[in-house]
């Protein structure tokens, strides 16, 4: 195996046992880049000169004084600020600028030793659904998904062990699905949303990519996520757990990528001993679609008010749409979404509550051919509004052979947990592959 | 009357009409600012020939290009980015730190033709109540309330028109009252607060100091502030107006200054023809001041995370005990505190839109002798918690002869509306000073 196949956790322990130097890592990785560079194009912006400076500096530093992420590659989607690296947002207001800031995840990161291996692409300011350069790296015909796209094709083509992504509708869950990788969307606000271009206060959140469980677990252990009772391996088994599969208002429109997978993920876990239970949320959670996109489109009014004066012609319709409030959406509609949508919180933590998981669509479908869309967030927009904890889990595959996730969701803070799950889950979906 | 005692209308006004140039503006500030800066040290960071030169180069712009604040001075708090300007929120971690971005609200005030003063004090983050080095204008043995302490102060001193504070507490409404000037917090998120440092997501607003009601439209205008309803001042006269007298369940901590200043504030409303009704808000609104606390702490867990683990000693014990969550606040009673105030959110907009405004107390009393201490903001953190905008209206004094101000509160989304009462009960309220 080479290095750049490890996972965070494994390149750790070699670097741990002295079998791999950090620079020899990094080269690794910036090979694996440069051979696949060209087919999936996740990079905004990387200097592997300046990479390999990190590396060489990292190596430098006694085993004892390594923090918990020392040495591991990180790639940082373009809307979160970088000191050391330009913040581009893939909007031409932004070209080339290098704001001299780090966001709060980055300089927890960095205290925690991680290597900022670069940018990855991202849709403009992670808020439509233009899709960047980017490819699938499954099939470079199709669209990684978005907005979190370079992070998730980099993390699927292991050109990344770990990809920080964001998700205010289905960022982070659906390019994890499309990419075939771990995909993990914490409780908002568990982890400080600082230096992120915002979309929408209420909905962003940080977001990771990995192609393990464990090194999701590694992540929440830096950025310090606890539950109120502390869960551990130990903790939980698919026998005899009980899951509650949802299929949501939005079933209509799964492809059947996603009706086989739902399938086939609910069939495993039954196999195993598990209890899935079928259950459908009461009716007032059916207008969570047309609640995120009223939050949504009202939340960009004053988001991109900045950007609408200073540039309004280098803005994309869609989000100057949101400045002139082209949909006519009233405060007295916009503050029904927005106070809808709370109620709904402690309802569906109390429904999550009574299993160990809801199992539920990641995506419509596998990725869609082309670039020109990332795709359908319809399956996400709905738990992101919620603000629960989800864990796409890789595994299953659509009609053309590429990747399709299914979502594992939790009550909000029961993020460890949910990541307990998700390994034992996950043990299952990925072993038949 | 110098230049400098205009109001940002007034000043507006004689640039258009050629009687003052911005420059001769500008060296009249920085005038009062010499002389006054040793009393009252209301700055962070000001470059005085900085100020000049942006002076000389707005003067330089033609009157057909000007935007709507060309030419006004604005005093900005040193926890929003300025890319031209140090950024240190009053931490000795961020000392000299100078990031290249600009505060969503600095690239909109720029665009419409701003002149930046400089950087204004602040308590630690705007998260303490630890006073900075400013001194109330009114009495430098006293404070002038923080967070937004420079701000205010350089507002209440004619040391600046205008001033950007933010509220997470009570940040604006309270020294505000204290420095006796115009104090606006509008509505949650009507404003992006992209480029201010975090405390707490659901609780910090961007609000404003100013020294007439005019100024605070004027900054609506440039905010594109909107309710559904557009409101002009003749849609509104206190002859026949109905107001809300709540005096709130921490009314037993008003002091002697407060409880004069709202029954006067009350009895001049009442003899101009209005009906003042005094009235308690429902039982479960008594949970507003501890709900407030419990989302600051474990909101404040998150936030200070990075600066805990980078610099945990220059960091004060107050937030680094929310990053240690000291208090042993649980997930449970964060998300019932959170949920908790969201439910009542379309509760007080049902109360308060049953009248032309809320009249409630701004502060417990006049400011505190003392820096040591900014204050309490016990009066002003439920409406921050309810997302209502509120204005200070100043007019009062207590009895040591200090400003004392009444906070107005509308429903969210109807800060057009309580600009308009604003001013009229502003011209009542001031007309016995």
């Amino acid at each position: 195996m080479e290095p750049y196949q490890l996972t965070a956790t494994e390149a750790l322990a070699k670097f741990k046992d002295g079998t791999l130097t950090i620079e020899g890592y990094a080269r690794s990785l910036l090979a694996r880049i440069e051979k696949r560079d060209a087919a999936v194009q996740a990079w905004a912006y990387l200097d592997p000169e300046y990479v390999i400076r990190q590396a060489k500096q990292l190596d430098a530093v006694p085993l004892e004084e390594r923090g918990p992420l020392h040495g591991v590659a990180v790639a940082v989607k373009d809307i979160i600020y970088t000191k050391d690296m330009p913040t581009q947002h893939n909007s031409p207001i932004y070209e080339g600028d290098e704001p001299k800031v780090d966001a709060a995840a980055i300089i927890t990161l960095r205290h925690a030793g991680a290597l900022l291996l670069g940018k990855t692409t991202t849709t403009e300011f992670a808020s439509t659904t233009a899709g960047p350069k980017t490819r699938n790296p499954h099939d470079p015909g199709r669209t990684p998904g978005g907005s979190s796209s370079g992070s998730a094709a980099a993390v699927g083509d292991s050109q990344a062990p770990i990809g920080l992504g964001t998700q205010t509708g289905g960022s982070t869950i659906r390019p994890g699905s499309f990419n075939g990788v771990y995909a993990f969307k914490p409780t908002w606000n568990s982890i400080s949303r600082e230096g992120l271009k915002i979309y929408s206060l209420i909905l962003d959140t940080i977001g990771f990519f990995a192609r393990s469980v464990e090194d999701l677990q590694l992540l929440s252990d830096v950025f310090s996520l606890e539950d109120d009772a502390p869960a551990t391996s130990d903790d939980f088994s698919v026998q005899g757990a009980k899951f509650a599969l949802i299929k949501t208002v939005v079933w209509p429109q799964a492809g059947p990528g996603t009706i086989v997978a739902l399938e086939a993920g609910a069939k495993l876990l039954r196999d195993q001993g598990a209890e899935v239970d079928e259950i459908e949320l009461p009716p007032e959670f059916d207008n969570l679609p047309e609640w995120h996109r009223i939050v949504l489109h009202s939340d960009g009014r004053p988001t991109f008010l900045p950007e609408y004066r200073v540039a309004k012609d280098k803005l994309s319709p869609f989000l100057a749409d949101h400045v002139e409030n082209g949909h006519k959406i009233t405060r007295a509609a916009q503050l029904e979404a927005f106070d809808g949508i709370a109620a709904l919180r402690p309802k569906i933590d109390e429904i999550a509550g009574r299993y160990d998981a809801i199992l539920t669509p990641s995506v419509v479908d596998e990725a869609p051919v082309g670039t020109e869309s990332t795709g359908s967030p319809v399956f996400n927009s709905m738990w992101t509004a919620l603000h629960t904890p989800v864990v796409n889990i890789p595994g299953f595959k659509g009609k053309n052979g590429l990747p399709v996730g299914l979502s594992l969701v939790a009550p909000r803070y029961h993020d460890r947990r949910l990541l307990v799950v998700s390994k034992a889950v996950g043990a299952i979906f990925e072993a038949r592959r």
